[in-house]
């Protein structure tokens, strides 16, 4: 399942809770376009801000519509207890697959960080994705902690911020990690320099609503046309813009509400919706680059 | 409730769960030394790594072991409606303020961060005291933020990193805030300099083990004897370069268990105890400076 292009929807929510038909929503939007995996309760997600019980619900309706697509499903929490109980959630809602970040309250030792992920993996019956994002979490992967903890069984990808890909790490880490462990990039703007660095899979904010627009990327990549990969993301340009400017999250929200698919204001709190001038904007960049 | 010594304990924990009769041995020495407040889940009582189920439970121990003794329990969460609801169980388990951190995944506006103590201050019948705490959790408080925090209803006081509290910002804190607000100083190699800058409150880590010693220092700070309080807290210098080394939930949880007041290993993972090198330092430490 870790191959091509991985989509990361937004979890809707209103004043009242989870949006369960905007969330139905956007998931139809994804299992139409036939992307290659689904990857809920990430960043994109929202993982951070609901409740258990919310995640649970979010888990159950995404198994109920992934449409035979697999499943992977967000597991972040500080603490190692906490993590095992969304981990059973999760694969009792029928995750093929749980992403798990390193979050940071008290600095950790790698020791505590290697003994988290092995203690998580024991207790799953599902592969896992190490997901390695420093800008949220403060947590930096050294190399040598990434191979230790993409070495043991169950884990089966990681998720590289693309900004850190550079081509001699890139080399570096596809000679330290398992053959049979699948690099991913996330952080769209930089998802060219993974793909044609050689990732086997994009973790695609913007695919997890204009899943079209990515697949053409993953396409060219499969097809390793890397200057048409590069070209398509440079096309992006002004939505990844918008990105650095307002936080990816913020602006799918609003895009979400642009598409009819969710409320504007569908974040939940303490993240608060764009004003109306930037939800303009954001409309005005859709149409400029046909985003629907 | 906002002044003199606030005790932070540390939440002991077994592999089982939370370690009751540990937590209890641990408050009993904190009302019998009589502490002018506690401060229940906060950074050393691991608030982070614990379910909402185990935060329940130690609120309401730590209700039912207050002695009478004015108490504080912390509520932080990345997201409001976690927040809400540990905030509806520390109310009921008894609490007599709640202690609310930003926990940042997402960065965030200050106009979210403010939105997100209104709503807590809102909803919550018992006073807040803000805790400011950029070394946990990435994000700064600017002064001009504090002091729309602090004006919110509710608000009785703010915990302040003693490492920030040069004499300039304390001063320009004392002028932006309202007066009624107490000025906290945490990190306890830094306690005397808040404590001789005005600070009318100690939230201390060795106070949550250590009162007799901690309240030497706080009673110095009332007699207006600012040489003694340095002095005490440099004699002190061997705990804090343990803390500087390890971390001092670390230390303070190995120093729980030579007391025998719970196991050696009593953290909630991912945090591991030390090796038993360290805890021979902690051990020296502690009978060097009659820290019993």
């Amino acid at each position: 399942m870790f191959t091509g292009l991985s989509a990361f929807p937004l979890t809707p929510v209103t004043a009242a809770g989870i949006d369960e038909q905007g969330l139905v929503n956007i998931l139809a939007r994804l299992t139409e376009a036939g992307v290659d995996s689904l990857g809920v309760l990430g960043s994109t997600g929202s993982f951070a801000y609901l409740t258990r019980t919310q995640k649970k619900r979010v888990a159950e309706l995404a198994a109920q519509h992934a449409g035979g697509i697999p499943l992977m499903i967000g597991v972040g929490a500080y603490g190692t207890e906490q993590i095992l109980q969304l981990a059973d959630d999760a694969q009792t809602a029928g995750a093929d697959a749980l992403l798990l970040p390193v979050l940071c309250y008290q600095p950790l030792t790698d020791d505590e960080v290697f003994a988290q992920y092995e203690t998580v993996t024991r207790h799953s019956s599902v592969p896992l994705c190490v997901y390695n994002n420093p800008r949220t979490t403060g947590f930096e992967f050294s190399d040598e902690l990434l191979a230790r903890v993409a070495a043991l069984p169950g884990v089966q990808s990681v998720k590289m911020p693309g900004v850190r890909l550079e081509p001699a790490r890139m080399q570096r880490l596809r000679e330290i990690l398992p053959a049979e462990v699948a690099i991913g990039v996330s952080g769209d703007e930089f998802a060219g320099r993974g793909l044609n660095g050689g990732c086997e899979v994009w973790y695609s904010v913007c695919g997890g609503l204009f899943p079209h627009c990515a697949r053409q990327i993953v396409d060219a990549a499969r097809a390793e046309d890397s200057g048409r990969v590069s070209e398509l993301i440079a096309r992006l340009e002004p939505l990844w813009q918008l990105f650095r400017r307002h936080g990816s999250i913020r602006v799918m929200a609003a895009a979400a509400g642009i598409l009819g698919l969710s409320d504007i204001d569908c974040l939940p709190r303490p993240l608060q919706p764009l004003s109306s001038e930037a939800c303009g904007d954001i409309a005005a960049v859709m149409t400029q680059l046909e985003l629907r």
